[in-house]
């Protein structure tokens, strides 16, 4: 890579969770320096984080719209390539928008607006200005779920038959949204958050890992929405069962009020020859049975021939060093750093390089959300994805 | 206890799996002796199996009806106190019909017969006669399912929320019912069966367990049902979203098909304080989640002072010294034993004796089977169980 | 098998550990039947044990003695075939040797006695007699320790290089013999266990699983031995290097203090091409660890075809159903049992019967015990075994 | 932090694998920029770095002398404020010894010098340069680490009697150092590497943890080396014998031939009230087990409120996510960053910030390194530390 990527940061001011996660994720590797950004919904605490950041104090910017603005009439090799927006919900469509407008690449948290139609607008907007738009879909950028999505492909285990994926937290068991939890309150209420509580903040994860490693899209659904705390305004817990195409059938459940846990996000997979395993909470491990023999333990590592290219590709550090949440989230930017460091230069970019969740992912997981809630409240048992 | 509990075994002939699993589990606490037994559908092979299992040849009868007729016919102190019914499904109703009859205790296996109309007609039978019958939900045997039920009946993790269930086994991946394998060909055809494939044989485990732990009862259910083994003539696996007295939330999943599963029966329960989890393949650990706190990990052992009575009375070793798949099963025959004896002698039976899975768990385990069946093939989503 | 195998039993009695657990272990399987017993060493509480174990009352003795004569005195079909020692450590030796004297066969718990010299003099008996003479390290009755050994012996892992055994339990973190525990109490008194406390309790078991499971001799150790709870009379904490024939190297520890530990028996084993893992507490799953692949999970079930045949006789029940600390006992007693019937129908003894610990090894073990201490009392380094 | 720590790198050429990870480590929390770098031995090869790590060409020095000259003679806000030692072990002392020389702080990789002379020689000159020196033992990084010291500190589970320590690794099975494996060559190398192979590369972070753990030290130590693979220079396998001030015993064992592991380091500390087991490979999770109680899973999570202080300083997200051995290294380099920035502040610096090893523990590591050495050689059993 010729030169490092300048990103602008919306969001990761102070009290922020997801923000500073993306920071540390994007600069991990060295391919990747933040120039600016527009920290905070507060216009003083916004510029008050430069130094934080480390960052320039005039390129500490009052609000994301002056970023926009100031960043896209500096000159180009000054400017930032790509934003990275780690807002709450509401504000991911109109920043997005704004940025593909003037030209930013995007790299936008989950889900990636809070209604189907802003996802199908913005998808269009994408495809029309050509510019990448990356979905952190954490999830999907750990090496393991990559290896089980290449043995799936591979074939190794058969045509899928069964999907078991689960993420259970227990962090909102209590109504924390009402005792001061700025991460809590934001989530819980529709305004910032979008139509889904629990749906919206760790179902959609569940969803796109599954259909990310199966290869398989939802074709049905039948499901069970709950709120358990009194007084919540979206949901906290989810159960679904699902019809794939092609025949394999799944159940997805998610809450968060399973008390005492963290983020078990977890799936199982079961085709004609064989399952695989995997925990997001031990991600160093893919557990591949195959029917009648002894279960096999594949294992993290960048020296593992055994692993496919792709997994490799996503790793650091020899088998045994384990590799976390940050490295998954920091797989997703390192990939959109050489695919527009190849765009610079007018190669053809890497497959592998494009393989993070993109706006298309983003529309299908606000289709889900829509179609969970719309199924939770109907009497009909299947509905149509 | 003044003198052994005399047992007759119906079945446990060549081939068979879970016959000789009553038997050790009968024997193995000394407080049950066989004394009879109609082994084999043959007569030839019935009567050849007196060697096998140590008893006077006189007394390994050609049929279970010559067995009921000859036994009854038996001096008080010499003929059998009860019977062991370890045949396929379609034969439990009519065995423990006479065996009720004619005055013997039953323990039978599960599901207590094929249909819910012969299950309400034995339960009438089992409280007329006042008999004791037990059926063999085995996995409620395991002390660490005790501590589980004991710990949500004394509100430790709060009123329960969500329950998840599980069984998945993987040996029917394949048709081996069509390869000679004697337990595949009976469990696959619906006149030995009933019926329930995977959802007879082993998703009624997993409901048990679900209302045995939690002391709720299941309300509504929404099922989908599969065979995904191409000719098969029965089920094979299932999953439903449940709804229990009281407002928990359930999901429940079983199936045979799962590649490379052996038999990782699980759940896990969510209440308002904390959760538990525990999976039978590990059987002597009981993980308690308290919200906030770390896990903690009860563990099996007799003389574990943090575990509660009924627990302890089902354990036989100190912990670390793991207990089994036939400890389990065997708890559920010393307790009957045990209440066999008290009622011998006149004297009222002690409650921890008599928590076994009775002839109503399984009229409710019928049920369970027909509501999925119903709910599989209707379009209505919740079904009132 | 033609008949039962007609066992007594020493030990058993009121505040027993082992004694109920032999019983348990010998009976499991329906090949022996208890006849007689001298269960206590208090004449009038073994008289009164008879109930407990529903033996006529008249074979109930008042002592061992008493029983070895009366027992030998009765009818080849009626008396005993086999006595089962079940006593503090001292009495092993005395009653194996009257056993042996009058014919009978022995299972002997282990330390097999409380000195070398003893052990010898037993063996000499035994191999005189030619009587069966089982000593019950119960650890490799368990279906994966033989599988183990069957890899090492295969040569699946390659020649030995490392092998790592521990033992560590907790129940002895505090004075627990000074406050009334009868298992304590003995324990930690020469007088009853012999030199070695923690040593002879536990730490022969880790010495005879690291030779079982290789195949290897121990011919050097170093050792270090502790006594860390104040006025205890004997060791509760060992740490040996060790040495084997072939050059492969070792480590052995073992302890009582390891407070929160309760049986936590496990070993590694590493060769040159790959290596092994095992834990008591988690029996049924074997890891193996081929170099530069994915772990394996061996799983315990008699269903497993890739298991060796010797471990699947040694198995109960399919994969997925735990068999338990109990059935790896009872497996020395089911090889005992089919043992002693070829003989007793004068066929020659299939070598699988005889795959369980013998005096031999009792021999090995007390030299042990007896290394471990000299060494510990030592300022040379290496002592020869 | 007002300004990002300016670093210099040497070491992380093409090939390197310890260099990239100190470099990601020290950049991803925000706080450290790399400036310049002295990347490879072959001067061409070093500046052609300059683009992959994205530094100003003239910065990319063609040998560390240079680099110490140039960056020495540039103005203080320009020139590098500390450099990070990455080489083959032989480098460190003389590079370590210009930086403090011409006043740059030193991270340093381990072991910290091929000598325990050179080691004293070092720690002399970090005294009386009054400069930082960190080493990184990247192991007690990890936050559950600290986690663990804290609560042996506080008493939690009372006076350490045994400490048993593990890093088995499996990499080195092979004569891999024949075929052209450049990691494997110079560690096999006593040139390169010093007079420890296992011993000096991982043999040393296990003395190193289980110090820092307990804040105890070795007294006393009885040790066996051994090379298993024929026609290596150095060692590939360790066993030793510990004695602890204070009374606790140890035992400390590391392989590189122990086939199929990784990097599986491990420790277990039990105390007269408790016991403590952490796995580097699930670094996220502290088993505390506390005598009769259930076992407690500590888990890392910067909400968790049951953690201590110091352990939630080190962590960057929520409970559930995991950190991994990046993030562990980062612990380092982050509290250096914050330590040097206080120092720049003529700020008292906070012991939060100084708890990183130094290099006086280098000093304790080549003590330790030639003690094992000596003792190996010995016939005396035990050698004073």
């Amino acid at each position: 890579m010729n030169k490092k990527i300048k990103m602008g940061l919306v969001g990761g001011g102070p009290g922020s969770f997801i923000g500073p996660v993306h920071f540390r994720a994007a600069i991990m590797d060295g391919h990747i320096e933040l120039v600016c950004g527009a920290f905070d919904s507060d216009p003083e605490k916004s510029k008050a984080s430069a130094g934080i950041y480390h960052i320039s104090s005039d390129r500490a910017y009052g609000t994301w719209k002056e970023m926009m603005e100031k960043e896209a009439a500096l000159p180009d090799d000054v400017r930032m390539d790509m934003v990275a927006i780690t807002t709450p919900n509401h504000l991911h469509f109109p920043i997005a928008m704004e940025a593909l407008d003037k030209g930013f690449n995007v790299v936008c948290d989950k889900p990636v607006t809070i209604s189907h139609d802003e996802a199908v607008k913005l998808a269009r907007k994408v495809d029309e200005t050509g510019l990448l738009f990356a979905l952190t879909h954490t999830y999907t950028g750990y090496p393991m779920v990559k290896e089980a999505r290449h043995l799936v492909s591979k074939n190794i285990i058969g045509p899928v038959r069964r999907i078991v994926v689960e993420y259970p937290q227990g962090w909102l068991s209590t109504p924390l949204e009402k005792e001061g939890n700025q991460q809590a309150a934001w989530r819980s209420d529709p305004r910032y958050s979008g139509p889904g509580g629990c749906l919206g903040d760790i179902g959609t994860h569940a969803e796109n890992l599954a259909e990310y490693i199966t290869g398989l899209q939802i074709s049905e659904l039948c499901a069970d929405i709950n709120t358990f705390v009194p007084g919540r305004a979206l949901d906290d817990d989810i159960a679904v069962l699902l019809r794939f195409d092609g025949g394999a059938r799944g159940v997805l459940w998610s809450t968060q009020i399973a008390a005492g846990e963290e983020n078990d996000l977890n799936i199982r997979v079961y085709g004609e020859k064989g399952g695989l395993a995997w925990r997001q909470q031990e991600p160093n491990s893919l557990v591949m049975r195959m029917h009648n023999e002894p279960a096999q333990v594949l294992r993290a590592g960048k020296n593992h021939e055994y692993l496919s290219e792709i997994a490799r590709w996503n790793l650091r550090v020899p088998g045994g060093h384990p590799e976390g949440y940050i490295e998954a989230f920091a797989n997703i930017y390192k990939n959109v750093a050489h695919a527009l460091n190849q765009r610079k230069e007018n190669l053809p970019v890497d497959p592998a390089y494009l393989d993070f969740p993109t706006v298309h992912d983003g529309v299908r997981g606000m289709r889900f959300i829509e179609k969970v809630i719309e199924s939770a409240g109907s009497k009909d048992k299947w509905l149509k994805f």
